[in-house]
């Protein structure tokens, strides 16, 4: 058992099994040592959580825990990346995260925050990460949030 | 001629001559062995075609018609960039999607499909990319979609 | 004095000390010869310019001046991750800019070339990029406009 895996035991974390993508792409592509993981959302067993838009149909505090899970998948994929090693994750580069908003929403940090917070809390240090947080007027099925990640690995 | 000419002129793609942008940057830069790929749209013949927000104005059929084309578009920038030669291609990294659509569109996959399709039905393996798929409430010059792009060349 | 602190003494921009996210992430990671900057705004002694959509409470010219300072904030950070020495830039790659719109706005590239122009400005031809220019519904704090960005140092 690696350290990060330690680490997301003591939080009480248990990746999924990582999902397929619902269409002709693949969920991550390492080039170098860079692995570009596939936009994520708060999916669960199958089934996505905290659908809809913030601002609207959806509380701040919905949106957060929606990009909490979604970065737990995100992690979910990395391991896959990782050959089931997190341990070989030197640093998470950069997120970007889109939320599924209203025209006059402007809280996007405080919502992807979910995900960053998460990446800090697993992997420490090598979890900070450089970040960008946006709106989008609707997302893939409803999802209020998705969040694509380049991470460097050993 | 390349194996991948080869399988363009099997599937009927003539690649255009690769458009110019129309501000102040380039249409891709290679550092390493990575080139990024500007945001495109579907443009032929200078004209943009399939112009319209899905959903509202445009049919999803059209939709992915349009990440197709837009697809052929960033193949023609990727072999400006290849100094010719598309067999350099070791593996196309990363497309990021954006559909011009209204608030309570849900199908940003299948429009991308259009662009992701493409690429491995020319690549093949070397093709499959990581992928995010969302929604943007306009894109410029009334483009219903804009695609750039990460590819690995050797 | 490096060459492009003289550059940008004589187009008379003076560099900002870098701000510090409002959240749990970093202003840049560096990943083998790569900066990859965080989403920057308009944002001047701490207080947001040009708040506002274009297209309805902004105008277009408004939206150029803020992409143009949003483009000093990330030369801002970008001195920061060269220690300083921006003379080690060997090519500004990408910059993904989001314009804060209305959905029937078309003139992203317009917005987007305060920034671009910018790099021009500064950095010469190792200023022209690869560049996406798309819309977003609202953007953090109604940021008008919203700008990432990678660089290749040496």
């Amino acid at each position: 058992m690696g350290l990060i895996d330690k680490r997301l035991a003591e939080i009480g974390i248990v990746l999924p099994k990582p999902a397929q993508p619902v269409a002709t792409y693949v969920p991550w592509v390492k080039t170098g040592n860079l692995v570009y993981i596939s936009g994520q959302g708060a999916v669960k067993d199958g089934k996505i959580e905290y659908i809809g838009k913030v601002g609207d149909t959806l509380s701040l505090e919905d949106a957060i825990a929606s990009a909490r899970l979604t970065g737990i998948n995100i992690i979910s994929h990395l391991r896959d990346a990782c050959g089931g090693d997190l341990d070989r994750v030197k640093r998470v580069v950069k997120l970007l995260g889109l939320v599924n908003c209203t025209p006059t929403f402007g809280d996007h940090p405080k919502v992807i925050n979910g995900a960053s917070d998460l990446m800090v809390e697993v992997f420490g240090d090598k979890g900070r990460h450089a970040r960008s947080a946006v709106g989008a007027p609707s997302l893939p099925f409803g999802l209020s949030v998705e969040v694509e990640a380049i991470v460097e690995i050993e």
